[in-house]
């Protein structure tokens, strides 16, 4: 706060609220919102796409590269890009991926820089379903949106 | 960065230097981060205790007052503070609680007004335990850290 005193004394403000309207601290506006949430549902279309001709790495591209990157799954997490790339190799080998479909994407701005997305999965391999949800917050990071963290369940057969 | 180029071009830079420092756009210093983060953890704590004095209520004043409150688990979404309120009644009625108990909890600010909270929780109704984790968005609406998201899996017992 002595930097705000330093200011008012300084006759600064004024020059303040003139680079605020330049562009720095801009707020987001609606077009905005509606610009990141479409990028954001392109990527993950490309993701689904690319699991759909199994290739594993352009799938993992949407993910963050970083050994920081976590993936929660019934009650577990994996730890780091490498390592969620192994589990889905082990989990879903080549000739096994199956076909993917995402659907009901809800994509919500929680900042300029953060979003979180819920959605449903849906994997067909051969007449063999599996079906569930996940929860998806996306970083801006290097000007891309990444996925830094994915916690996915699996919906339980109907009893 | 083209707004850096902006402010070189026009002889800015140190104007803007010091309009940061003036608290505008101020950067989250660790010391910031470090009491967000111990509110957030503190919030939990207070939340699990509630839980194990059988105050469901109490327990709920975490989460986001909303009919826009999202929980996900096992595939499905709840969506609304008070159907998530009905579900837990529903999943754990009184008498049935059990003691609660968190661990393993991660705290990670995105930006000054949304956190990722990771952790794991651990059931025990009379000898009968339960176990898994979660991830929390927290988003700090009126000054206040709710939960706005959470996604909760059980851990599966291994075969």
């Amino acid at each position: 706060m002595d930097f705000l005193l330093v200011a008012r004394k300084s006759g600064l403000t004024a020059v303040m609220v003139l680079l605020v309207g330049l562009g720095f601290c801009e707020p987001i506006t609606a077009a905005d919102t509606e610009s990141e949430a479409e990028r954001i549902e392109k990527l993950l279309s490309r993701q689904v796409d690319c699991w759909n001709r199994e290739d594993i790495e352009g799938f993992m591209a949407t993910y963050w590269h970083s050994g920081q990157l976590t993936f929660s799954s019934g009650g577990k997490t994996t730890r780091g890009w490498q390592e969620t790339l192994d589990q889905y190799k082990k989990s879903y080998p080549a000739g096994s991926m199956g076909t993917l479909h995402f659907d009901r994407l809800e994509v919500e701005l929680l900042s300029e820089q953060v979003a979180l997305v819920l959605g449903h999965w849906h994997l067909d391999d051969q007449g063999k379903k599996k079906d569930g949800n996940f929860s998806l917050v996306f970083k801006k990071i290097g000007g891309q949106w990444k996925i830094v963290h994915d916690h996915s369940s699996s919906l339980k057969a109907e009893k």
